[in-house]
Formats: structure tokens, sequence, C-alpha cells
């Protein structure tokens, strides 16, 4: 280890080609771990101890640890903490992480220590390994990279990993789940301004109200969805704070001055996003508030997208004995049983999507709440709900778009009907004859089953011509044009 | 207080004709309170620190801490450790309790100290001063009958509140709650049977699919109400069970041999309700759980009604764009702009009181999970929002009855006439021609606009005499009869 | 009606001094109702429907629909469309209504129709009866002030109901919630700066860690509430947008062009917040998506302050058998049973109010999710959760300050004495002799129940200058000094 | 087709050993599946239209869709409706899907259509694919085992998808979950009887209270689990009960007689849990009710759960600045920069899984409450929350006891001295003196920092041979005795 030249990187593919069992160890001692991967002895620990369920800690979590691995190394390198070719060594394999070369050797589960550093020292130890077959080293050997001398060096679980969650999440957030919030706000709109004049009946309380035109309905369903996106958007300045150079407690004991701002600029510059480091680390490490928030914006999501796919299913029930206003797209049969049945499956799919999406977020709010003294333990919950969230909601947005949203028409002869037939056409006569008279017209009509004319006519309180004139559903959609 | 002939009880009206205030005191020193109010020091101080929102500990809680005290005291009489005129004297401010004529006297709010023990202490000091009147000593001087040496004997907040707490659930689901779900699910019964052979379309996904009778639908609801209220019953299993004799941390220090077994069978004896003593006084009081699996069970009812209650408003929606199935009594206008609307108010007051207690249920179950060591202090909260649910769903089954599923009538005309136009009788040929044949012939019906006999007898796949015999609604609801 | 003179507002005092019953009537006809009340048939009516539990909407509702009744009578007037002795007459009525002296007329419940009418209508009926007692007419008779064509005109509940829920939220929030919520974090603040030196032992996993300091733990708590509050009042900008102007399904039937705008500008001249009229009308009345969030915003301050209240309570448990570092003020005996007892009940009313907010929250997102078309019939359970969240958060805020953060002292001795046994302040040995090794000396120390100085000297892999210079727990809390 | 003998089963292993794609069709036309997988048509589309994130429907829910198809196999062929030989031909594919393997052919997502379709459709398509390559017939032929008209026969998704769930559930329940549960109370329930007789401090409200022993501590956790296990297996009543010949909206059109009885008796049978038939089907469809249920008493364990993980590891705080009272495995190094560190993993990851299943729980009951109609379309999310937390939660449980509860110790030492110190044992006092008197003494102890012995005896109220007498910890615990 002495001369640099033997520190020369190698062009080794990543694989270990070897069978059986090789020794790891850690300051518990030594246990075997399957000889053809990277990780060490705490992870193989880990894998044991929490085999729980099927649920794994998401990749996402791993390539967010990438940035971090990688910001450290350059940030202690520069400082002159680590020599260069050690952190070069790290970087390359860091690099290997953030692209999900790697993503085999990260096992571990989601239901493990609270603070995430079983998934932590996961990562040490592959880049220690992989780091050393690139280096000839040997496996196991933690020289001369060593998992938590150098490759943790400056940090501590307790500021990394909620590093790695924000970075995480906010990748998640920017590149996946709001262009295609985007997508199907911009399809929804779409289609607002191609039936922005088609009059429909107006529904509140599920019963017949005034008109208004199938775009001006659907525009709100848009604004809906911007509004979550703005809101979504917003909740990031929370996660952009970033927690590393805090190191175990907040204080940020065993980092060197400067590095809390050095690792955050760093991480900014690889990621591309507007990372800085949190103003406290004890807020930072002590609560996950800012993953609760980040939450509760995707919940907002969640709550519009349900109003808008329950409004699609309604108004295309049917076809014959429903609302049918809209034809949604046949993607498939419907029924086992019933020939010939088609069924709103990308509503009901998203329907799903945002109820798990709210109840996630009540289990990211309880976790939230559970922090004590210096850390909230509850990290892993909440991120593998987040990110579980973000993914359902963006694919669920973009399957909603295209096989249900984009291929939706109007059945406009049944629209038409109903704006015909319906009685609360007599809303606009309330200004003209007061509100008590115009309630006995509605009434009347219904009771003799007649139309609202016939029945307003047969008051002789209105005649044809103001009838005519005042009763006009498509002055009565916009009103002051 | 010597002699036995001083401790009549004597006459004296429920009141405190002074103005002004007096001084009491407890352990941390003399405070003023109103003087005309029987409450001492603790309630007192609870009044000024807990002063937050709006929230009262529910009258009931009150009402079964009167039981509470009277068995204690009868208990305590009947083992010679309390002279029998101060049982006396409890016993008697207790039945005021019971019946409410005290209530006025037990001002504090829910959120005041996990435990309960204020509103415990409420409760002694009314009781101590109320005695003392009655014995004609003084108030405030705890004797002859002090607050906790003789009201409290044997007895512990810890232990008597969650007694409480059960004897003031169980009578409220016994004699407010399942009373009201029963009278529903009867007056649905009664519509089930009256509309047994209503063929109507059956809808699932919203979308028509095959007929069955509007007494079918029905009977489904009066099932799920009937299934919620035996869980109901069932979870008053655990209810049952009382903490009281294991005093400050379920051991039963300060409480005598027996003393358990005999309050619970005393509190049986005064209730009518069969409670025993908890099996174990360490899960009892250290736990919460038998209220959260009580609240559950209400949250099973409210999710029945949500249902129910959607069902109706949709099968209602209309009168001319909507389903219009079902026509719901209007028992008020509906629109303050659209003169003759009418709403289906009932239902969604309903929808309303199901999503509280779902959310309510919520909140039981995080604060059923807080609990540590020897006691869970989440008690108020629980309570409070035990009687709230209990107490707006039974509220809210009368008036959803009275108002709304009583006075529900039939459009037959318009579920003739949907039925009529279904394509979905055609998965009656299924069997008849297979469902690939009968697939197409719906899809033909549907692209064409006729009716669903028009096109399987334009396939040839099918003469109509076969049809008719096949497809005929009547014949599909009750297929096996 | 015809001259001017009449129509002078002559000087009554609010009440009716009449025994019996006055007849009123609706579109349904008539009805009596108690003699001494302002109230019409509808809200007579609503009485009767839904006399659900004890939840009674909001008071700040009514005070809220006192603001939107004036606004809209000044801008009718303005717009020449209401006499000015009418809009002066609902003016002085909604000015009653705005400083509470009419609160007694507002009598109806929560659990009532999903779009807030009967309120709307309570408003309106009250407002009616009482000008006209002002203007020397009859109870009853709607004139000379109508309740619909005058004091709803150009409205609907549709979109001033939501309307009175954004400005009784923005109020409730800016003037009585966040002043709270800052003056606990500015006590918080006191604290941390008045201790900011005294070094203790930091705590994860609830294990011993590296030390910080007991103002550096304070100061993230007063960073959390800090997040919290901005949050809240970023989530204002939904609710400063307002629906009315959309009338009944958002079109503005029935209003005048600008109206939306001049109403919004009003009612912002008259609270003195920014409201501006919703720039999509469809999304502010088929959704109640302002408030979700905004609710969200109120449980991310309840995520935190849990997390405050939580740490507090284990850090002053004991008072021997506990942490013991804080000592909280002795408000009340914590006990009924045993002798001297102290409680953290401050702590436990607050946690108890976070589960009630966090649950309340999950109530409010499911509400917000069942909007169906061109109204969220759920208005009634979201306002009065939110009002109920927002004031018991407020409530509690400074019973929490006033009687448990203020008062809270350290017990210095046992911080200090948990510091000198720790064996986590091996840690700043890690990056002088390396992890492994400090690892052993804990583990040692551990064993052997030895100081961690005994051990380390005893291992020989470091002199006992080193140690002391390095292990320093004064310079480990602030190691970039 | 025609004779008997072409219909032998063929020995023909699992596998299609083909490249490229084949061709398959339904109602809506042909598309290409992968030419080695035996899906058809519908789960060709469903995995195109519902690619969502990483959910897929659990295999437990196919194999239990194997023992539903296999009895209705039985049971039609019983009644004489299907050919034997097709009978034979659909079971044996039915077990080698019961007993996984043909888990391979089951992709589809967890977000798709609500009814469980796709899902239903999957199964009869890989049956009569797999049946077809027995028979030596053409894959996607459709013949001689037709998807709908053999292997659906007498079915719809509609009655069997809840079938298949319910079976699913109780098989994951009985033959998982309660073994595990039983395990950790029993593991539980020795380490109560070892230390029974452990004298320790009680601590209500976090703060100091009388003794008892860490026998009677653990008892109660065991009396928690039990009562829990107890209601879940009581939850199964509703789970038992089959919808299975309701078929499309629960009339049962195309089943025939006696088949919901037949096939409800032939799957108690195939599973040996008592299934019986839904008594009304049209509740059984409509409403997932027994699955709310049923996930509620799953929660009742989560929260009874996270009681004792949060126990035993505030317990176990410290090593030297916690309560220090047990001592848990060591199972790992607990962090990246503290060397030395041991934490409370197994209880972090526990008090996880116990939120997540409360999170998943509010997700099922809102689920619960979206049906509509016939039918509640709602089932994917209900099934795939309720085997995800019955799963983690039994694994949760085997890990936690094996590595957590079985190798827990205790330090008597410490706990000794607690008791010792304790000045809540004056709360024995109070039945001798009064609690006024015990109160000051424990004040004064207090406040003087002396034994609770030294303030007792300075007051002059008791001497020292009643103060032994009274204040003896060990009588305390067992006062009964």
């Amino acid at each position: 280890m002495a001369t640099q030249e033997v520190h020369q990187l190698e062009h080794v593919s990543i694989g270990i080609d070897v069978i059986g069992e090789r020794k790891e160890s850690d300051s518990m001692g030594e246990i075997e771990v399957p000889a053809n991967h990277y990780w060490g002895a705490q992870t193989q620990r880990s894998l044991i101890h929490f085999a729980i369920g099927d649920d794994h800690m998401p990749k996402q979590v791993y390539h967010a640890y990438g940035y971090v691995k990688k910001a450290a190394a350059l940030v202690n390198s520069a400082a002159g903490r680590l020599e260069p070719w050690r952190a070069d060594a790290i970087s390359h394999v860091a690099d290997e992480i953030i692209t999900g070369k790697l993503d085999s050797e990260f096992p571990l589960y989601v239901w493990q220590t609270g603070s995430g550093t079983q998934s932590n020292m996961n990562v040490n130890e592959v880049i220690s390994n992989r780091a050393i077959q690139l280096l000839g080293g040997e496996l196991g050997s933690k020289a001369p990279i060593h998992p938590n001398d150098h490759v943790n060096m400056a940090q501590s679980s307790n500021d990394t990993f909620p590093t790695a969650m924000h970075i995480a999440s906010a990748l998640e957030v920017k590149k996946y789940l709001l262009p295609r919030v985007e997508a199907l706000a911009a399809a929804i709109e779409e289609k607002a301004k191609q039936w922005y004049h088609v009059v429909k009946i107006g529904r509140t309380h599920l019963e017949d109200a005034v008109p208004l035109t199938v775009g001006q309905e659907w525009s709100g369903y848009a604004v809906q969805l911007r509004d979550s996106a703005r809101l979504i958007d917003y909740s990031l300045h929370g996660i952009y704070e970033l927690a590393a150079g805090g190191t175990a407690v907040g204080t940020g004991l065993n980092a060197p001055p400067q590095f809390a701002e050095e690792i955050a600029a760093k991480i900014a510059d690889l990621t591309g996003l507007p990372f800085i480091t949190a103003p406290n680390k004890f807020a930072a490490q002590g609560s996950l508030d800012a993953m609760v928030n980040a939450h509760a914006a995707l919940r907002s999501l969640a709550v519009a997208l349900m109003k808008i796919a329950n409004d699609m299913r309604w108004l295309a029930s049917g076809p014959r004995c429903g609302l049918g206003e809209l034809i949604l797209p046949a993607n498939e049969p419907g029924s086992s049983i019933m020939p010939g049945k088609v069924n709103p499956t990308q509503c009901e799919a998203m329907v799903m999507i945002c109820i798990q999406v709210i109840g996630d977020d009540s289990a990211v709010a309880f976790a939230g709440s559970q922090g004590n003294f210096e850390l909230n333990a509850m990290r892993p919950i909440i991120i593998n709900n987040f990110l579980h969230s973000a993914r359902i909601l963006a694919d669920g947005c973009e399957k909603f778009r295209v096989f249900s949203v984009e291929g939706t028409t109007l059945n406009e002869k049944r629209i038409a009907n109903f704006v015909q037939n319906s009685l609360m056409l007599v809303t606009a006569l309330s200004p003209v004859i007061g509100y008590d008279k115009a309630s006995k017209i509605a009434h009347k009509a219904l009771d003799e089953e007649t139309t609202l004319k016939q029945a307003a006519l047969a008051t002789g309180w209105i005649d044809e011509k103001t009838f005519d004139q005042v009763v006009d559903p498509k002055k009565m959609v916009f009103p002051n044009d």
C-alpha cells in the first residue's frame, strides 16, 4: 500500500467468479458470505436477521447512496484527508452503483434497523470489496479501502441515510413523477380545449344542476393536477436540505469543517438538483419532517386523481343504464361471465392507487411522529413508502393517460338529451321571477312529468319569448360572455 | 365524627348557594375554587392547565364512574374496610352521578393527563364534598369523607379509569347504538321483503350487468348491518373485562384480596351487563387493546353504512339525468340558488359520519399503540373517540332510517326500462351458444344501437323462441327456483 | 317598500321577546319555529332532520359567512343590483354576525347536507329576519329582505360555503394558531440559548451516543416548529383563493360580470387577508383540495410537536428510575393512589392532541377524495375537522409553553454524570486509532464495567495524554469551532 | 374431441420449449403473447395496460384459485355438466397451480381491474393452455378446454375472486401467521415464568411507580398477543363464508342449483378449513366487509406488538444512560460511526412493521367502503394489503422471537437498584398513615435527596419497624399472597 503505482484501478468486469463462501468480519467477529457477492459481514448479518416478507430497500436508495459516497470521497480528497487514488477508486465504484450495475449486491430488507445503518454498511462493504477487486487486493481484507475508515469517512448512517433518502426522493419526483403528472395534465387540457363548447348538465349532490360545458368540467381536473404538481414541487424545498455533515448526532463530530456545505454542493453538482446543507442538523436527523411533508404533497395528488378517476368512471357508466356521457376506450373484455362487458378498469386501478397512497401517507405520518432524541429510527419505512407512492402514482398517471384519457370520446347525443330534459335550467329564471316561483315551476314539471317550459308557461308567470331568451343553456354556461 | 348518629345523611338538594370562592387543597397546596361547585383542588388545577379547545370528557365517563365508586364503596363496606355510613354516603352521591344530576360538576377537558387521573379525582372530590354536604360537614375539609382515603379506597386512576371506560362503552353500545342499528336493519329488511320481486338491472364496475331484484339488493344491505352488529357485540367480550382491582400497576397493591372479583361482580349487578374481572391486570392497564378492538368493530359498521348510503344516493340520482331508480323523501329544499332541487342529504350526512368514524378509528389505533410499561397514557383520547363514534353512528342510523330509508320509494317505470334495454341479459345465452358468440351479440347490439334480441336474431345463432325462453329477466334473478 | 323613508334601520336590540312559535315557510311549505329565534324554515327542518350527536357547525364558519354576506351586499349595491338600504341592512346584520352577537341563532349540526346549504340558508334566514326586525317588518314575511333573492343574491351555497370555509380557516390560522406556534418556538429558542453550552449525552436508537449540548437539541425542536409554521403559511396560498362568484356549478350563472373578482377584493379588504378569486371555479367547487392541503400542513405541526413532547417526557422520566435530565414543572398531583407522584401531563395532552390531528387529517383526506362532478359534498366534515385541529393545536401550544416548556429546568448533575459514564465518547478515537480498535475498547469497557479511559489505556493503543485531548466532550459537541 | 380415448392426459413436463410469440384471442380480437408462456390474450392485454410499479398480485391468490378451479371442475363433473376427462385435466393443472409449479405464469399487477377479472382470466387461460398441452391439443385454440366455457363454468370473477381472496387469507392466517404468533407468545410466557419473582420498579406516565415483577410485566405481553390471536381467529368466521355460486351479481345466474353449497363443501374438503357458502351473496359480492374486519384483527396484533417492542427497546436503553433493565442480544454492530454501539434493531423493525400494518389497515378500510351496487371493485388492493400485512407480521414475530425475545437477559443489579431508590414505595404507607402524609414524605425525600425511609422516619409519622414491615417490595408485588 506504500507506493502509489500499485494503486492503479485495473479493468475488472463486475462479478466475482468464485463459488462457495468467503469469510468476512466486523466488530462482532467473522461470518461467511456468498463468495460471488461483494457484500461483507454486516450485510450478511442483516440478511439473516431480517428476512421479513418480500419488501426490499428500493434500489433508488442505493443509487442515491452512490452520489453520497462519491461526493464524500471527492470532498475528503480535495481537503487532503483521503488519498486521491482512494477517492478515485471509491468514486469509480460509486458510479457503477449510480448506474444500477451493482443492484444485485444490495439485497437487504426494508424491515431492518431504523437508521438504515445496515444499508449504509451494505454500500460501504460493496464499495470496499469492489474497489479492492479493482485495486488487486484481497476481498474481505478491508485493505486498501476500508468500509468504515475510507468509504464512510466523515460520515455516519445517521446523516447519510437521510441524505440518500432526500436524493432518491428528489430524483424520483423530478425525473419520473412530475413529467408524468404534467403529461396527464396536458392531455386533460387538450380534451378541455376540444370540448370547450359542448354543453352538458351539471351535477351537484349527484343530482341534476345547471349546465356547464364538458371543457369547463375538464379544465377543473387539469387545475387540480397542476396545483398538486406545484405543491409537490414546493415540498422539495425541504427535501433539498441535506443532513450530511451532521454525522452521528448532528454536531458533525469526526467531520471536518465545511464538510457539510461542501458535500451538499458536490451532490448538487453531481445530480443537477439544488441541494444545500440543512441549516439545523439536529432537526434534520432527529426528525423526518421533510419526508412526511413531501409525502403529504404526493397525497394531494392522490386526492385529486381519485376525484378525476371517479368522475370519469361515473360519467362513462352504462352503456344503457348509467350516465353514459363519456365513452372510455375498451382495452380488454370486462367480464369472465358477462359477454361483451367493458369496464372502466384504468379508473379502478387509479382509484386503488390513490387509496394506497393515502394509506401509505398515514403510515408515513405515524412513523414521522415516532422519532426520539437525536434520531428518528423510522427511516426505512418512510423511504420505502415514499418511493412506492411516487412510483405507482407516476406509472398510474402514465397508463391512465395513454389507455383512458387520450382515447375517451363523448356520447354527444346523450349529453344533449340530458340538457334538454333537465329541470334545473329553471335556475336562470330565478333572477327574473324570484326563487320561490321558480321553485314551484320545477316541482310542477317533475310532478306532472312535463318539460320545464311546459310547466313554466302553464303557470302564466312568464311568457314564451322571455323563457326562451333566459333559459338558454348556451348562455347559461358562459353567463358573462 | 366519632359517634354513629351524627352520620345520618341529611336531605339537602343538590346545589351550593354561595357566591365567590372557596379554598380547597391537595398535596400541592391550597387553591381557590368557585364556591358554588363541589369540585376540589385537583379539578380546579386541571381546569386551569388544560383549557384546550372545546372537547370535554364525555358525561358517560362520569356516569360510569358513578358505578365504580358505588361498587367500590359497597365492596369495601361489606369487607369491613369502610364504615357502612361512609359507604352509604358515597353510594348515595354515586347514584346522583349515575343519573346525571351532577353533570355540571364535571367540567374537565379531554386533553388532560393521559391516565384520566384528573377526571377520577374530579369524581372523588365531588363525591367527597357532596357527601360532606349531606352529612353536615364543611366543604373542602375532606372530613368525614376523604376523596382519596375513602372515595378512592382500594382504587387507583390506573385501574378505575379503564374500568369506567369499559362501563361507559358497553352501556353506550348496548343501550344506545345497537338498538338503532337493529332498527335500521329491520327497516331495510322490510323494504327488501316489499321489493323482493321487483326485477332491476344489476351493476358491476358501475356498468350494466345481469339483473337481480331490488329486494335482493337490499337484503345484502341488511346482512351487512347485521354482520357488523354481531361483530360489535363480540367486541364487547374484551370490554366486559375490568381492570378494577389492579390499582396502580396491576399488582393490586392496597386493594384487599378478592377486591377485583367482587367489584366486577358488583358492577355487573348494578349495570345488568356481564362484567368480569380482567384475567391479567398488566395487560388490562398497560394496554387499551380491548378499546381499540371495539372501535374497529364500530368501524366495520361505518364501512357497511357508507356502502349503503352511497348506493342509495347514486340509485336516487337525477331526477332526470341520473340513475333515478329510487325516490328518496324530500325533507328540505336542496339549493339556495337552484329552485326545486332535492338532494340526498341524509345519505351525505351518513357518508360524512362514516368517514369521521374511520378517521377516529385511525386515531384510536395509533393511540392504542402508544402505551409504555404499566400504563397506556392515551386514555382520554380513546374514550372520547369511542363514545363520539358510537353516538354519531347511532344517531345517524336513526335519522337515516326515519328520514331516508323508510320513506324511500321506487320509480318502477324507470327500473323496468333499464332492464328492458340492458345488453347484459346476453349472459343468459352464454351456456347455450358459448361465451364468444354471446359476446359478439352484445357488441353488435351496442354498435348498431338495437335491442339485444334484434342483434341476437340477426346473427342466426339462436331462434326467437329459445331467445325468449332463455333471456327472461324474471328467471335470471331466481335461476334456481 | 316603495318609499325610501320607511327603510331606515331602527335601533332594536338583538332578541325577540316572544314566546311560543312562529310560522315560517320555504318551498316545502310552512313549519313552526321557536318565536324567540331569528332562523327560518330551512334551519328548522335541518334541526329536526339532523340532530346527530353533539357536533355543531363551528361558530367561525358563521362569522366568516358574515364577511361573505356583507361583501356580497356591498358589491351588489355598488353595481346597482341591490338597493343601498337593503345592502345597509344586510351589512349591519352581517357585522353583528361577524362579532359573534348572533351566535345563538346558528344551532345547526355538522352532519347535515354535504354542501353546507343548510348553514348558508341559516345565515340567509337570520339576516333576513333580523333585518326585517330592524326595518320594522314582519318576521317570516321575507319582506323587505328576502333570504334568497336579497341576502343570497348572486350566490349559491356551492360557492359561498367553500368561501366561508376558506375565510374561517385563514382567520383561525393567522389570528389564532400561528401566533401560538410562534410563541412556543420562541420559548424553545430561549431555552436553547440558555442551555447552549450544557453538554449532554446524545441518544440514537434510544442508546447512548456521542454528546451534544442541550441547547443544540432544543434548537432542533425550534426549527421543526418554524418549518411547520412556514408550511402552514404556505398552505394558505390555496386557502386565499375563493370560489365566490362560481355560483351553482362554477359557471357563475346568476352572478354579474366581475362579481367574483369584486367580492374577493371586498373580502380581502374587510378581513385584511390577501384573498383573491379562484382562477378556476370548477376546481374550487368540485374539489376541496386546498382544505386538504392546509390540513396536511397542520398535520406537519402535529408530527413535529409529538416528537418534541415525547422527547420532553422521556428526558424528564424518573425522578429516580428514568432518564431524569429535565425537571418539568409540577402542576398537579399525579396519582390518586401514589402519593407524591408528578407526571408529564402537558406532554401527554400534547401527544394526544397530535394523534387526534393526525387522525382527523386522515378523515379530511378521505373526504377530500370523495367529490363528484361539480361539487365535493363533504364540506362540513372537512371544515369541522380543520377548525378543530387548528384550535386544539393552538391551545395545546399555549398550555404546553406556559405550563411545561417555560418552567422546565435541567438536572445538570445527572446530565453531567451521563456524559461522564458514556462509552460512546470512544467515537472521537475512531479517526485516531480506527473504527475497529475503537469498537473493541468500547466493548471492553462495557464487559469489564470500567470507564472508557481505563479500557482504552489498558489496550495500549493510546496514551493518556492523547486520550484526554481527543476524548473531550466539550470539543466533541463543537468539533469545528 | 369426439371419442374418449384421445382425452388421456399425456405426461408433459411444465414448460413450452418455443421461442418467439404465439397468437391468442379473446372477444377483442387477436394479440401476440410470448410463446413460452401459457397465458392467453386477456393476461397479455393486462400486462400491457397495467404495468404499474412493481406490485404483483400475490402468488397465494393464484394458489387459492387453484382450489376454486379444481373444486368447480369436480362439482360440475359430479353434476354431469362437465365431462369427467375435462374435469380431470382442469383438476390436474389446478394441482400444479396449488403447489406453486406454475407461479411464473401469473405475472399480473395488483393495479388492474378492481374485480380481479384479469387474474381470474389469467388462471382460466393458463389452465386451458396447460390442459390443452397435456391433452395434445393446440395452444391458443381453446379446445378441448375452453377458458370460459369449461374452466370458468358456473363461475364469474365476481364470485370466484372473493372466494380466492378468502381461501388465500384463511390459509395464510392459519398455516403461517398464527403459528408464529403462538410461538412468540409461548417464548414470552417462558420468560415470564423464568422472571416471575424478579421485583422491578413499575413505571406509569414514564415516571417511577410502585413495583411489580418482571414476570408480571411480561405476562401482560403474552396476554396481549393471545387476545389478538383469538381475535384474528374469530375474524376468520367471516372469511370462511364463500361467495362462489353467486356468479355475476349474486343471483347465481348460470350456476346450477346447489352449486354454491357444493363448491364450498369441496373447497373445505380440499383445504381442510371449515369453509361454507355465504348465506347472502349480495353482501358477499357487493361488499368486502369480511376482509376489512379480518384486517382489523391483524391490526389488533400490530397494536399489541408495537407496545411490546417499544417496552423492550426502552427497558434495554443504555447501556449507561438509559433504563438498562434488559440486555437484548447483540446481533450486529449498531453504528457505522460509533464503535461498539449495539441497537435494538429487532424492536425497530417490529415497530416499523406495526406502523405499516396500521397504515395498510386504513387503506383496506377506505377501499372497503368504496363498493357500489353489486360489486366492490377494490379487491386487488385489499387482498394485496391483507397478505402483505399477514406476512410481515408473521415473519416479524419469528425474527423478533428468535433474535430478540429468546436471547434477552436481565441486568438484575440495575433492576434491584431502581427498586431500592424509588420513592413510590411510599404508596404502601398510604393505607397506614393516609394519602396526604405519604405524599409529604415522598416530596421530602425527593427534595432532600434522601431515601424514602430516611424521610419517613424523620417525619415521626411512622416507626422503623412498621416502615420495614409495610414498605417491602416483595410483599408489594404480591399483596394478596
